[in-house]
């Protein structure tokens, strides 16, 4: 299989994110996690690892804003560039803002912090240095595997920053550049396409890029925003408007879902998929729904991502494997590798 | 002059707030800010100090949204009994939220901290255990000072938590009830009304409490959100809408306006308010205009604060005076003194 990697992803390191309270914590979010999965592939038989290729500004502007864009890529010059006095920003460490344009109308300010709270919805993707380029970087490495499908049966972009919880305008919950979405945008071009997110947590990023297209069916399986994060998206009635109107599907699963429900849930979403006739899939594919995830409250054991790895095979479609979330660092190498190894 | 003061504010002393960068950083808006102020009028010979009289929720719910008010009467017995290591908050000194219900369309979740960031806009709101009973009282004592008018020429409401960046939904920058727009809804009753806000920032939740209101001219002079919080609203082109549409009026000052293009801005204002021909004027009176001001970034003097309190005066209007920001503790409690002394 061929995996699509760079390491330019370890010049996004931020030291810490800010936890619910106004907690300091260390991020959960760290270049180990692609080290890891790294080395878990190395030892497999099948892993065939290459460099991105370049595409270009082009293929990210097709899906996100061209004001957010311009947002990341300048973002970190201009924290560093603001008089930190006046701005009361004693710490610069990294970027988070400290207001936010909350629901409902908001005009779009000048200033940097005015902005960083416009554009970034939580206090989990701080935006350092090496930020934007890692964020290039991966979105490279998805798009690489979205060309090679093209000629191949399936692909892995070992994509670190995440990108699912990325939206048309904003960051969030680690992710800045929704790599899986963009891949499926290119792969658009060609036939109907299926994003199908089985992270822990719901894509809100996806769900918000394409809920208006009736070209590109989304899927999410994930912990019930009732209680988990994002909160504000990926309810099961939230089911696509105009022409993308049917053509998004919420799955939302309790705390402590195991292995069986988990794959009860896949069928019908596997249905969707088949009834849909895509000539492509992408998967958005987060091991936080493993049952030792420090992040996540569900149960999935190793068998069981075996199991979804399997079943999604099944389809026999050309499908490029995006790398989302996943936490546990001591699992997540063996997690992807069980998921990957079902796929030819 | 009748003054309303509760000491039920000191309940409400959270030890930070959260700046840019994800800094925790000792709150600006504490205790002494109101001791101060009692301690200045109290020397001089017109303080008349009363406790507020309780109006109350029906006169809070005319202006706030259920769900928001409820929201802030429970979230702290909520907060104390979230699970600490499933919630990942290991320190529950004050509830404030990491993720937000960003710009545009969000489904109001249901868990404890999705609230939270749906109904907080910022770090700088935090709810601690008395939070609610100081922000009740507060605007008790806006009310009582909007009653007292109604029978006397001018009131100080000595409001402690300050108001008016609190929408109605929504609570930020220090402000969880807005007082003033209570005042001045209350008054709306007995016939037109205007709100002029001095504070150094804009008044954003009054703006969205009225913004289809023609009944209640709104007006807001304050440091331009292009550069300063609350920057998605207080914008000059923001004139309001429907009914309301020219009823709203925002002046977004530069960094280091002085004294003179200050008094210049303010006629404007006042032209604006003798047009209007009120039968009531509410003052949101925040004193971080003041040129010492720790986190104001104009240069009003102590004599510029009392010729604005003068040109108010001279409008002759029953003049309710709603306290907001000032953070130079040392110089607040002369400031309001110079600026109420010039009242009747």
């Amino acid at each position: 299989m061929k995996i699509f990697y760079s390491d330019l992803h370890f010049q996004h390191a931020p030291a810490f994110e800010v936890f619910d309270g106004g907690v300091r914590v260390p991020t959960f979010e760290v270049p180990e996690r692609a080290e890891r999965i790294l080395a878990a592939l190395r030892k497999t038989g099948w892993a065939e690892i290459h460099p991105p290729i370049d595409f270009g500004l082009d293929s990210i502007l097709a899906v996100h804003d061209r004001d957010y864009v311009e947002f990341l890529a300048s973002a970190w010059t201009e924290w560093l560039a603001t008089d930190p006095e006046a701005e009361s920003a004693t710490d610069k460490s990294a970027l988070l803002p400290a207001t936010f344009a909350l629901r409902g109308q908001a005009h779009r300010p000048k200033s940097l912090l005015g902005r960083a709270g416009y554009y970034m919805m939580d206090l989990s993707a701080p935006i350092v240095a090496g930020t934007y380029a890692a964020a290039l970087a991966s979105a490279n490495c998805a798009l690489s595997a979205a060309q090679a499908i093209t000629h191949t049966t399936s692909t892995f972009a070992l994509c670190r920053p995440p990108g699912h919880h990325a939206g048309k305008s904003h960051c969030g919950g680690y992710c800045y550049f929704n790599n899986a979405a963009i891949a499926a945008h290119w792969l658009s071009a060609h036939g109907k396409v299926t994003l199908l997110d089985i992270d822990y947590h719901a894509g809100n990023g996806t769900q918000d890029i394409f809920y208006e297209r009736g070209d590109v069916l989304s899927i999410s399986i994930h912990a019930d925003p009732a209680f988990e994060y994002p909160y504000y998206a990926g309810y099961a009635e939230e089911r696509g408007a105009g022409a993308g109107l049917g053509f998004h599907h919420n799955f939302p699963l309790p705390a402590g879902t195991g292995d069986e429900e988990y794959l009860t849930t896949l069928n019908a979403a596997l249905h969707l998929i088949r009834e849909f006739q895509p000539t492509a899939l992408v998967i958005s594919a987060g091991m936080d729904i493993y049952s030792e995830d420090p992040l996540g409250k569900i149960r999935i054991t190793r068998e069981g991502i075996r199991q979804i790895g399997a079943r999604i095979a099944e389809l026999r479609l050309p499908t490029a494997i995006i790398m989302e979330g996943g936490y546990n660092n001591d699992a997540l190498g063996d997690n992807v590798v069980a998921f990957l190894g079902e796929f030819e």
